[in-house]
């Protein structure tokens, strides 16, 4: 399947069939018009996957998440923001206790319930106002967009757009769907504000195969974003799976059925990522820098990770600064080997495109076209090694006084 | 020895017998009041050493440097701000072009001279500002101390103070000297502005002794300095070594000789080292983080540079924000393997010392007195993983608003 065979529609994590959800205002947040409570449930048991931050410092929530999902199913999802409910002893008991009063009001088994929480960390988790939110919560499921769109509401921390998406596309001659919801901001870790995301669909696939994709798809996308190169405590990216729309269920690793799957969940995830990165912290503008031409796929990776993670390149695309030295340094210090002679610098923008370096040395370009080009709040990075024929892309956003004014004052 | 037995003193490179320096403005920087060319000149042959920049992309002057230390032996020190004379086609030339024409006016051997540069990469190196300027340099040379300073003062970037030192300490019953300057500024790499520094002493010592020390102390200073993360093309540490003071030669990496040398060399690093962090782009405060109980050295050392590097720790310092949180955070995605549940995070400065993590949990602090010890514009992160009895210390600087004005248009 080629993408274009993919049909992007409205809505989110409620559009497959087989999903409801709700957001409300519990009250750990004090702002009364800001949700904070999320909760996504599926009509039957769903195959579903999951990957978690690779910080060795992790949140309570995953702690629980990790041994429910142990058996390759879930049923539903609660998630709250105002506080991560990490580092704190009583975390694990506080998690569980989220689970179960849910598990209680739905008439579901505890153990298939995703729990995930996003906020400052170090604080104890008030759990009062969750347990008596529960039962509005549970009241208000529906399958509407407006329910999806609730949830995305109350996951949101820093986040300043709402971020979801909603697909569909053909799987074993039948229509299939795909929901996602996602909150930032922007970086893998803002302020310990944490990546999470979540996405529905109702494809049959099993819970093996849906793991190994959702792997590798995360790779490419969620894994490929930096705001500040700070990892979270929480994060969490989990998909569920109901297979309502009636396949064949999905359950090797190869065939046309898979291969769109793959594509579809990769667009959704993309998209989710990006609008991730674009939202960052602060951020004025995304970056996305793609290094192609490169003899290892790995390799791009990481180098392509290395530029959008640089302070000096991050600040100079704040400025609108056509600085290419400091692209070459960030690839320079980023641990691979490469021929800096080869290397050729693009700047890329709806307002054009602009060679600023080849052979690894200055073109003289002009700089007011660059400037015009730099100006634009989506700009590509793109680099050609010459050396092979590999590409990655990173996703990221530019260093700005509002990163520093969230982020110095980020507890008041 | 103890640091105790060492002196400090006024003065810089010029201070050990055998130095001579100058600073002049050549014509590289448009404002006529900043030098930009220094020079330090030793009266016989040296025994040299020098450390450089890891990132594979590097400059011009490094290279040529490189091959005229190969042999251990320096004479002179040549190096302009204003340009890095990096990713040129035709830097090699014109570093060998400074050297050469050097060599000619001094009448020593271009073979041993060490060549830098400083400021922005990909800009062709104006050569004749400073052919012409090389007859004024060497007319200025003198050993007095305003000499060095002249010289410290010329290889400043973006700097906001100049940076040296020298010390007196005794070696073999003779008494010896050491002079160090440095620039920054304040990270390793800030706008491709580079961390230079050049240290001379009187003292006897091999060039194969000289070059395993400078790497040992470098290691426990200058390599523990971080700004941004970004890590120039230009990095050199070079020290040069006179031998006038009279000591029985140091060709041993044992005895009491060579341990007080050392320890000179660690002092005078150190001290150079703290001075760029301190003076790092935009900061506000010199931030040390002290990773301590830990049970291996190397992973001490990763520790604190991670947490030294988050741009979440650094923000919240600058808002005197006691978010502790993300300290743990920054450890946990290090790729370290300790116990979170061990960690206790205190912080130190003059106005007291306030503990807020214990056992990777919080601990309910006062934070109006986090706030008064923050405040101060020197903080030490303590950390103490309770798990062994090795300690090291990172140096850096808060983020903030001025970073992102100084490096959003650097190049202007």
């Amino acid at each position: 399947m080629t993408e274009s065979k993919l049909k992007r529609v409205e809505g989110g994590v409620t559009y497959p069939l087989g999903f409801k959800a709700s957001g409300i205002h519990c009250g750990l947040r004090k702002n009364k018009s800001k949700k904070d409570l999320a909760l996504i449930v599926a009509d039957k048991d769903c195959s579903a996957a999951a990957i978690y931050t690779t910080n060795k410092v992790y949140g309570a929530p995953i702690k629980v998440t990790r041994a429910h999902l142990a058996d390759g199913k879930a049923r539903a999802v609660i998630c709250n923001s105002g506080n991560a409910n990490t580092c704190n002893p009583d975390g694990v008991d506080k998690a569980n206790a989220m689970c179960s009063a849910l598990a209680k009001q739905l008439g579901i088994n505890e153990n298939d319930i995703v729990v995930a929480s996003t906020g400052v960390i170090g604080e104890p988790l008030p759990i009062e106002p969750i347990l008596s939110g529960i039962p509005t919560l549970c009241a208000e499921l529906d399958s509407t967009p407006e329910a999806g769109y609730c949830a995305a509401a109350a996951i949101m921390t820093t986040d300043t757009r709402l971020k979801q998406i909603a697909v569909e596309f053909t799987l074993d001659g039948k229509k299939a769907k795909l929901g996602g919801m996602a909150k930032g901001s922007g970086m893998i870790s803002p302020n310990m504000a944490t990546m999470l995301s979540f996405i529905t669909t109702d494809a049959e696939i099993s819970s093996d195969i849906l793991q190994k994709t959702l792997r590798e798809v995360a790779d490419k996308t969620f894994n490929m974003i930096s705001v500040d190169g700070d990892t979270s405590t929480n994060d969490t990216l989990c998909v569920m799976a109901s297979g309502m729309c009636g396949n064949k269920c999905i359950d090797k690793a190869e065939g046309e059925d898979y291969e769109t799957f793959v594509m579809a969940l990769e667009y959704v995830c993309r998209y989710l990522a990006r609008k991730l990165a674009a939202d960052g912290e602060g951020a004025s503008k995304l970056l996305e820098c793609r290094v192609r031409g490169c003899d290892d796929y790995a390799k791009a990776r990481v180098l392509a990770k290395s530029v959008i993670n640089s302070p000096l390149v991050k600040t100079a695309m704040f400025g609108a600064d056509a600085n290419w030295g400091r692209i070459l340094c960030a690839l320079g210090y980023a641990g691979m080997d490469f021929d800096p002679e080869r290397v050729e610098v693009n700047f890329i923008s709806s307002a054009g495109e602009i060679n600023v370096c080849k052979n690894g040395g200055s073109v003289g370009f002009d700089e007011d076209k660059a400037k015009e080009i730099l100006l634009v709040d989506s700009i590509i990075i793109d680099i050609d090694m010459h050396e092979g024929i590999e590409t990655a892309t990173s996703y990221g956003c530019d260093l700005s006084y509002e990163y520093v004014r969230i982020n110095g004052d980020y507890r008041s």
